[in-house]
């Protein structure tokens, strides 16, 4: 009885990490190929490892959480984050809200409504303020895959440097796209109240009325269901109403702090690479035993870009 | 130090059920009404009272979920589903899969791979097949609310009876949609091989391309926490490994089937009234202190239909 498996095996390519095995009867009426055989097929060059000075690593009780910074993007904020991270800023800090279908959000609870403001800690070397980095100029020497379906918010989408980004001709201007797992800033009112000691992970339906009004600074790349299974808050927007709610930070670290051997391994599928244009096809039009009718379309936010752990090199003459 | 605050003020919309006071400061530029001014100034008559036919009152140990059934758009299903609750088929059965960004599911685990096909229970008088129910004829008697931005995978899109609707005039159809909170019916690659037994609720971006291919029989219209907090499943496709892993249910029951006084109070605004029309302008454009740039868009999925505790009915004259 493969009734619930079907429904699964029939939308894989929304994992992140996706390791399926192909069950027995799927791709019988196969007319292109499935996300699992386009990646079996994949050349090592199309992926990369993350440079280690972008990668975060947030140890959480339950496992750990690896993001990637967009310092082409946000670079200021990156930096701010590295400086943050360098002086443990984010060590014993906690995850202090969850707010269904939005976002979960850590920073320093003492800083928070109903905190004690004499606990708040000092950002030390770190910029309290920063320009505010919504958007940047469209450079076009940034590698950029169009999606040719159109979106709802802003004139062109596509993938740049592994990331979803928006683009508008008119004004020249392009910015990270809040899509799931993507990870911002918060900030007061004035946009150049950001600085990075408070950042959040978006948990549900894109909340793409965000974009071009906070920083993007990068995506969880491993560990989201560590951010998104969590029991939402029940205070006023998700905030956690009593301490012991919340979920305890153990430590941020900058991958390349780390002795090599314990940096994560893990590559990202280069999103100028053919597979990744190939498996965007394959979203758009599914036509596996499954699907009675093939989308045709697909949004830039229902596009993960793939994540494995790091392959070993193979040398052609050992 | 509202900092944290007002990243969260300024998308207090995205909750379902808002409650949320205005904080002291929000407003002093508003150009438009907030969504809490605008719901605050709505008459009762634009509220609604879900059919108690229609109701699913699912009990969990955390609290209760309450889905509302649209027999206009998936009548056979929501008949079947009728039939198996007041069979109590539900009853002790479980949330068996919970998949990142995608679904959380609940069924029989006996008929799940690894489960005990001695063990499935019998649908009893419901049927183990139906139609498909994926689409219906566009019905011009419906209401319908249309929205102005477009859509990356339907022609027309907009709200009718309360559900995310698409619309395709070239083949007179129209279906409800994969957004957030919208729940469907598992089935196995057969288009007729559903029957409502399996069940599934989305709980992160729409996965649109489901659309047209499953039968979407309802939304849920409060405890989604319940549904998308749940920590997510290690086997494949997000099921989980150890029946330990499950959530019971300890009752699914159809709200018309409960005394009067334990039926659940709430009321959900009409899609066709003014309130909300004014709602989905009020998020396309926002224009707080906190935006500096409205999205001047909004996107079928990112619209919650603001649902709330039953009001008093308070008479003209006493």
């Amino acid at each position: 009885m493969f009734r619930r498996r079907h429904l699964v095996a029939a939308t894989a390519l929304a994992a992140c990490l996706i390791a399926a095995p192909a069950l027995a009867d799927q791709g019988k009426s196969t007319a292109t190929p499935t996300s699992q055989e386009l990646l079996a097929k994949s050349s090592p060059a199309e992926w990369r490892r993350p440079d280690p000075s972008n990668l975060l690593v947030m140890q959480l009780p339950a496992g750990r959480v690896l993001i990637e910074l967009a310092p082409d993007f946000t670079p200021l904020h990156a930096a701010n984050i590295r400086t943050l991270v360098r002086q443990h800023y984010f060590d014993d800090l906690a995850i202090v809200r969850v707010q269904d279908n939005f976002v979960t959000q850590w920073d320093d609870p003492a800083g928070d409504d109903g905190g004690d403001p004499k606990k708040i800690r000092s950002l030390g070397k770190a910029k309290t303020k920063l320009p505010p980095e919504f958007t940047r100029p469209i450079d076009p020497k940034l590698p950029w895959t169009a999606l040719p379906d159109g979106d709802v918010y802003a004139p062109q989408v596509g993938f740049s440097e592994g990331f979803p980004v928006a683009r508008d001709p008119a004004s020249g201007q392009e910015w990270l796209t809040h899509c799931y797992g993507m990870v911002g800033v918060g900030r007061d009112n004035g946009p150049e109240t950001g600085n990075g000691s408070a950042l959040y992970a978006v948990i549900g339906q894109a909340p793409r009325r965000l974009d071009r009004n906070l920083a993007v600074i990068g995506r969880v790349l491993e560990g989201m269901p560590l951010l998104s299974g969590l029991p939402r808050g029940t205070g006023p927007m998700g905030f956690y109403t009593a301490p012991a709610q919340r979920t305890a930070i153990e430590s941020v670290q900058l991958a390349v702090d780390l002795p090599p051997a314990q940096r994560p391994s893990l590559e990202v599928l280069r999103t100028d690479s053919p597979t990744f244009t190939a498996l965007i096809e394959a979203k758009r039009n599914r036509r596996d035993a499954f699907y009675a009718v093939p989308a045709g379309k697909v949004d830039l936010c229902d596009i993960d870009v793939p994540v494995r752990t790091a392959q070993a090199t193979t040398s052609a003459r050992p």
